[in-house]
Formats: C-alpha cells, structure tokens, sequence
C-alpha cells in the first residue's frame, strides 16, 4: 500500500437480520485488508432473529479506508454497524448528587488506568463533590435543580453534552428523575445505576423497601436510561449476602459497594462497545 | 439428681419482648441445672422491641425438668420458646409435582446425614416421583388434585400430615397453589421454594419473565408458606449468573441448582430451629 | 443420498498456530455447505502463539462431507480438530469409592437432560454405591483396589473403558490414585474432582489442612488427570464461604456440594466440547 | 445512681479457657450494672478448649467502673478481654507504596462513615500517594526504604505508630517485606493485604503463578502480619471469577477489587473487636 499505514487495533460491533454467511462476509473484508482478528463473538437471538457480532482486530489500514469497506458491507446485510479505534477512552459527563461513592470510583478506574473513559465533567445538582471531582483533575458544574428550573437545567446538562462531545453520561447516583424529552435525547448513551436489583423494589427507598421485605441479598441494576424509569435495557447486576441484623442504614452502606462495582463494569463493557441493544434487553459481549 | 440423667446437648430457640436481663435469665437457669452453653445467639429487633434467641447446650437434666424451669422463665419474660433435643430429625413430609431436582436433593441429603430430618411421605399430585422416592425409601402417595377434587386433595394430605406426626411440609416444586385454608393450618411449618429472587417475577412462569426483562442474575427464594401467594416471610435466597445466551429453558435448567442450594439451607435452618419469625420477616441465627 | 441431506447441528472445534485467515477460511468451508453459525468463540493466546476456535453451525451435509473438507483446511492450517454433532451424548464411565454425592449429581442430570452425557458404567473400588448406580439404570462394576491387586485392576477399569467405547472417564471421589500408566492412557479424557482450591491443600484430606489453616472460604477443583498429582489442566473452580465455627466435618459436608457444582460443570463443558487444551492450561468456551 | 453516668454503648471481647458458667458471669456483671446487651456473639473451640466472645451492651455506667468489674471477672476465668466505646474510631497509620486502590478504599470508607478508623497517618515508601492523602486530610510520611535503611526506616515508622498513639497498622499493598523485629512489634495490630487465595500463591507476584496456573479464580487474603511470611492468621478472603483470556495485566487489574473488598472488611472487622486470635486461625465475629 502506498502510504504505509501503521497496524492498530479496531473494534467493530454490528447488529442485522440473521442470515448465513455474514460471519464469513466480515472476516473477508478483514482479510482482504490484512487485518488479524483477536478477539471475537457472535450471537444469534431466535426470539428476535437478530444476530449480533463483536470483533477486534489488527490491521494495517486507515479508519477511513474500513469505514467505507463496512459501509458496503452494512448495506448489504442491512446492518446497524459501528467502527471504533480499540481502547479509545470515550468521553463521558457524570452527574452526581451528593454521594461520592459511584463517582469515586469510576474517577479512580480511570485515573489507574482500567476504565477507557475520559470523563470530561463532572455535573452535580449539589455543589458537594465540587472537590472530589477537582482533584481528580475534573470541571465540576453546579446545576441546580427544582421543580421549576427542571427544564431549563437539563437543558444546560444537554448543552454542556453537546460542547464537550460527551458520548456517555452516567448517572452515578444522580437523584433526579429525568424527563421523557432529556430520556430521549440521551437514549442509548445514558447508563444509570438503580440501588436494587431490578424488576425488584422499584421506584424511591429501595433499601427501606428491601428492609421491610426482609430480603436475605441485596442488589445493584446498573441500565440504559429511558423514559420508563427503572425499565431501561439491563447491562449488569450484582449481589451482597445480608441478614436480618441489618438495618435500612447498613443495607445503604452495603448496597454502595454493589452499586459502584455494577456500575463500573456496565460502564466498561459500554466504553469498550460490548453492549449491543435486543430490544428491550442487551447482548453483552464479556 | 436422683436419677442420674445422662448428659445431652438440647437447643432453646425463643421470642419475647426487649428488656434487660433476658441472657443473664436464660444462663442462669442453665447454670442451675449444670448445663454448658455450647452456641448461642441473640438479636434485638429496634423495629418491633422483639428480642430472639437461640442457645445450644449440654445438660445432665432430663428433657421434662429443663420444660419445667423454662416455663417459669417463659411466663415470666412473656415468651414464645420451644425446646428439642439438639439434631433430632425432624418429621417432614414433602409434597412435589413432575421435577425431581428439589426433592431429590433432599432425599441425598438425609441419606448422607447432613440434613436433620427424617422424610416420613413424599406426597405428589403427579405418579412421576414413585419410584425415586421408594428407592430412598420413602412411602410414595399419590393425591391427584383437580378444580374439583382440590378441597378433598387437600383434606387427605393434611390427615396424612396429622396421622404421621409430621412437623414440617416441604413444598419441593409441588406446581398447586394451596389454598387459604391448608396455608392457615400449616402456617409457620410449610416452606416453600419459589424459582424466581422474590420479590421479582411474582407469579408463574418466573424464568420466562426473568428472560423478557433481560436480568443478568437468576434467584431463588424459599419461604414459609402464607394465604398471600409468594409474599411468606424469606428463608434463604440465592442466585446464578446468566447472560442473553440464556433462553427460558437453560434459565430453568441453571435456576433448578439455585432452587436446590436455596430450599435444602432452608429446611437445614428450619429443623436445627435456626429461624424465629419477627412479623413478615425471619430471624435465621446460621 | 445426493442432494436434499437433512438440516443438522454440529460442533466443530480446533486448535492451531495463530496467523492471519484462519476464522474466515473456517467461515467460508462453512458457506460453501450451507451453513449457519448459531455460535462462535475464539481465542489467540499471545504466550503459546496458539489460536483456539469453536464453532457451532446447522448445516444441510453429512459429516462424511464435512470431515472431507475440515481435513483439507485442518492441513493447510495444521490444525488440531474434532467435529462432532451438537448436542449428542459423550460415552462416560464414572469411578467411585463410597462417597455419593457427586455421582449421583451426575446421574441426576443426565436424566433430567441438562447433562450431555451417556453414562456407560460406574466402577466402584467398594461395592456402596451399586443400588444407587442401578436405580439410575447403570451396570455397576465392582473393581476392588489393594496395592497387590493394583495394576490388574486397572487393567480392567481400561479393558471396560475399550469395550464400552467410553470416551470420558469421571472420577467423581474416587479414592484412588492413578499410575502413572494408566494416567497417560486416558490422557485429555479423564477429568478428577479434588476437594481443594488448588494449588491450595494438594494431597491428602484437604479440608484438614484447610481446617487447620483457618481459611475463610472452601473450594474445589476439577482437572484433567495428569501423572503429575493434582497438576493437571484446572477446567472448572468454585467455592464456598465458610467460618470459624466449621469443623472438617462440617468444612467436608459444605464441600461436597462444591465438588459436584465444579464437577458437573466440567463435564458438562468437556462433553459439549467446549474445553481445549493450551500446554497445562485449558481453554474453556462458555 | 449518685454520678449520672450518661448510658453508653460499649463492646467486650474475651477470650479464656472453656468452662461452664462464663456466659452467665459476664451476663451477671452487665445486669449488676443495669446493662442491656444488644449483640452477642460466642464460640467453643472444641480442639483449643479455649472460649470466645464478643458482646455490645448499653449501660449507664463508667469504663472505669466497668472496667473494674471485668477485671475481677477476668482474674476468675483467666481471661484475655478488652473494653471499648462501641464505634470508637480506631487510630490507624496505613503503609503504601505505589498502587492507590486500597489506601484509597480505606480513605473513602472513613469519610463515608463505613468505617470506623482515624486514619492519623499514611507512610509511603515511595511519595506518589501524597497528593491522595493529603486531599484527604492526612499527613503522608515518605519514609523510603532500601536494604541498607530499612532498619533505621522501619525504625522511623515505629516511632511514628508510638508518636501518634496509632493502634493498628495496614500494610495496603506495601510492597516491603517487615523485619521479624518488626513484625514481633506490631504483632496483631497489623494487617496485610496478600494478592491471592492462600496458602495458593504465596510469595512474589501471585497474579503470574495465578495465570500461569491456569486458575479459574482469583482471590486475595486479609492476614494479621507475622515473622513468618504469608502465613499469618488469615482474617478474611474474597475471589472473582476470571477465565483463559486473562492476562496477569488484566489479572491484576481484576485482583485489585478483590483486595479492596477483602482489606476493608477485615479492617472494619478488626477495628470494632469482631477479630480474635485462636493459635494461628482467627474467630470473626461477624
């Protein structure tokens, strides 16, 4: 080739109808580029006849060039398709309230190196992470909410979005519901952490209502965030062993470490493009 | 003692109001019969003001004198309490459908001498277990239950219940839901197993729901039966992994190990008397 | 027959010098029958330079044909391969002492249906765990082991092996250690359940040894058998927590259940073809 | 009473040889008192003959006077015992070196209110954690360490943990091994996290032995620090599952959870007297 590209390593992740061949129609594009792949899987779901597919690969081609070679091959199959550099660190705002918990941790990931984010703001409605998010070398932005400025600070979340070419927002313990208009805009690219293990106790307190109930395990649901609250695309849950000494307190302590280990991991699979849409549930390619 | 009682090992397990002195009661009536504690274990309940306690120990005292001075004590402190003799394998019928995991399980179990119960019937409303049940040695009934034949059925297996002294039903995947009446007579001494992590996928058919909504873990919960279907106070809970390879059928086939893990700790805690009820909740002193 | 071959799922699984092509020429032999992937995993494992690969595809050929054309690519590839038919059970002799537990897990599953596998035999060095064996419809053979009788006995065990056409042989607690004859007789088809968390506790009665060190969880390990003791290719582990208050009775008891969740998951994945060997570590496709 | 003494939360733990009557006597001293116990915890070590408890009571009197009270009690039964304020936050110097996620941990949790130590100081053989420590509000000592200073450096660190009054010290990935003087100085009041399950893996660089292994589990040990290395009583384990595409990078990575999770547990564990010593196994009262 003339200009001598440099080998690197892409993801490609992909959805369309299932029919044969398409596994063979992919690694032959990569093969006709010399790309190696290194990593890959597939599934088939017969409910919806849909076939998933990730693959990362080394090859000695410009992103461009593979753009327009998949683009060819997206027609053809009727695929939902995206090409990414492997290990991009995607950029991501994180909303908060006033635990640190969640947020913590997923600046810390990235600081060490583990989580491929680069989280490009920090927004609280609270000012009380201001610290926590500066010291980890983080814009924090105060936004305010109230019934009445709900709209107009959504609004500024979405803006601030939109500026900084933010392609994740998590919502790491953020208090506020969100409205069916920001649900939208944000679909697919929203993941929020639910502190119970989803379908159960839904809505508000869910470690009261864990308590009262008298559950022997406590959960975490990290989702896509959509306008049916708590119904989201499930990416990940997780699990702690309680007993009856614990109280509605220290099932909160306990939860906060499910919690931020679910979350950190749905954030991971999502950064990394393992998480692809099956209608209302996710292909999670570990 | 003029009769020279052989020492033994008993187990007290009781509830009474919250209010100091109930230990240093309790150790001291042990004290006085010589005895020495060999487990113990209390909790005070803020919510209710319930206090539960479970004390293990040897004693040189015959069954009746212990009955005796616990009674004192007993009316004194206003407490529910009840005695045994430490191990004794409880009395216990087991009611199943056409799946022979649940049961199974427990029959091994017994046989090994892990489980301190002694399976007196095995009831099913289907003939399909016969024979696994006689090779344990079990008498197998079989009591069909239809629409219209559902108040004698139920009549028969509570006589078969009274007539062999039985303590505990075990409801091991038996597919009836039993109705109000029979849930009142066998209440606190009927668990159940239900194949889902209550209190999601309440109802029939758990893993299909399980499988709509995409959940990432799998449960299990076993319970005391009540009038309020799949609402009994909680035992034990447990859970597997699962991903979206998973169809409703392997959900199943994953979710019968957890059923069993969750049912057999159940029954294991039962008929050590490890489990106080505290309102809809359960004490479980493991 | 010449055209119009029935429709059926196979499994192909491969093992071969990493280099570039590989899965779309596995691919493309693929398409050319006919074939449809339904599920597809990889793995190039940059220390050993080997690439490992399993393919399950629904296909209108004859395995004839198709072991025709997996031979041409497995030569130009050098590869290691295997095509079997999806789903069909493995031929499987299962060793036991007196311990029941995990045979009759084993049993248990196979008749439920959730277990690949054909259990041809059940050899026992005691006669115990006959009735058991033949409750679940399966010659039991009683092989008696003294160091005298040692090399004549598993002559036999190897003669019952050839006669039967076992394909895998299960120790599930049997009591005894192989020669090292017999241990490369069976290499890559034997799979040993040890009652440790290896490397933890090798060698004899681990859950005194791990009593005595005051661990805090139990585990067990299900291996290829090797010559060299509790070394072989680990395939599955799991564990369990335990406490203080354990003795190794009770550590015994809690541990049996772990051995029989590792076991039968091991042999589940074997007989589904799902494990491959890389050097003294193995490849596990879940 | 004449002095008002406020009523206050306290916990005894003691450890003596076994006998008949100690549960009484200590319950005796507490009513004597006015006290009411809210948690309490026992264990007979059958093979040590030795006695365990742990009991949190309200009462309305003085440490000192209680502390007299116990004292006599103490003389009687031989015991080892020890008072606290129930929820007193231990004073705690942590040791580090590079790696942040466990100091980090620890530091999250005791600004959450999770767990109950002072953390007075942070010594850190190389400066990188400074700025971590210091954003937390904790004076970071770079005491550096190479063969010929480490007398005079561990001698450093010793007068530091006198200075300050410091009761308990955590080795949180402190890559230095302690001199046995030191070690004989600290003996049980310092903590080390391990980097796997043993007595798996002890020794330099577990995550590699681990993945050269082929281990299908990771885990990580709590232990009170000991002259003889790795072998000290283990406090607490935890494990994760990993599988054949594990790298000891991603190992590691994985790992570094698992010994967060594991370290402040047995932290906390320790810290509100929930750990005591039986020969070299730990009880935990959870």
């Amino acid at each position: 080739m003339t200009d001598a590209a440099t080998t690197r390593r892409y993801v490609l992740s992909l959805s369309c109808p299932d029919r044969p061949g398409i596994v063979h129609a992919v690694s032959g594009t990569l093969a006709e580029h010399g790309g190696n792949i290194t990593e890959s899987q597939q599934f088939g779901d017969a409910d919806t006849g849909l076939f998933f597919m990730r693959v990362e690969f080394e090859v000695p081609a410009e992103q461009d060039t593979l753009e327009g070679a998949f683009g060819a091959l997206g027609e053809r199959f009727a695929m939902t398709w995206r090409l990414d550099v492997a290990g991009r660190r995607m950029r991501t705002v994180v909303m908060v309230s006033k635990a640190a918990h969640c947020v913590n941790d997923l600046l810390v990931r990235e600081r060490a190196g583990t989580l491929p984010v680069d989280i490009v703001a920090v927004v609280g409605n609270h000012p009380t992470l201001r610290s926590l998010a500066e010291f980890y070398g983080k814009p924090f932005h105060h936004i305010p909410v109230t019934a009445d400025t709900k709209a107009t600070a959504e609004a500024k979340v979405l803006d601030l979005v939109d500026e900084l070419d933010a392609e994740l927002v998590v919502l790491a313990r953020y208090m506020q519901i969100l409205s069916p208009e920001m649900c939208g805009a944000l679909k697919g690219r929203a993941i929020n952490i639910h502190h119970s293990f989803l379908p159960s106790f839904k809505g508000a307190r869910p470690y009261f209502q864990a308590h009262d109930r008298g559950v022997k395990l406590i959960g975490a649901t990290a989702h896509y965030v959509t306008a049916d609250l708590d119904e989201g695309p499930i990416i990940e849950q997780d699990i702690e062993r309680v007993d009856h000494s614990y109280t509605p307190e220290s099932l909160t302590a306990t939860g906060a470490d499910v919690e931020r280990r679910a979350l950190a991991r749905a954030v991971r699979w999502h950064a990394e493009h393992r998480v692809l849409l099956d209608g209302h549930r996710t292909i999670v390619f570990k």
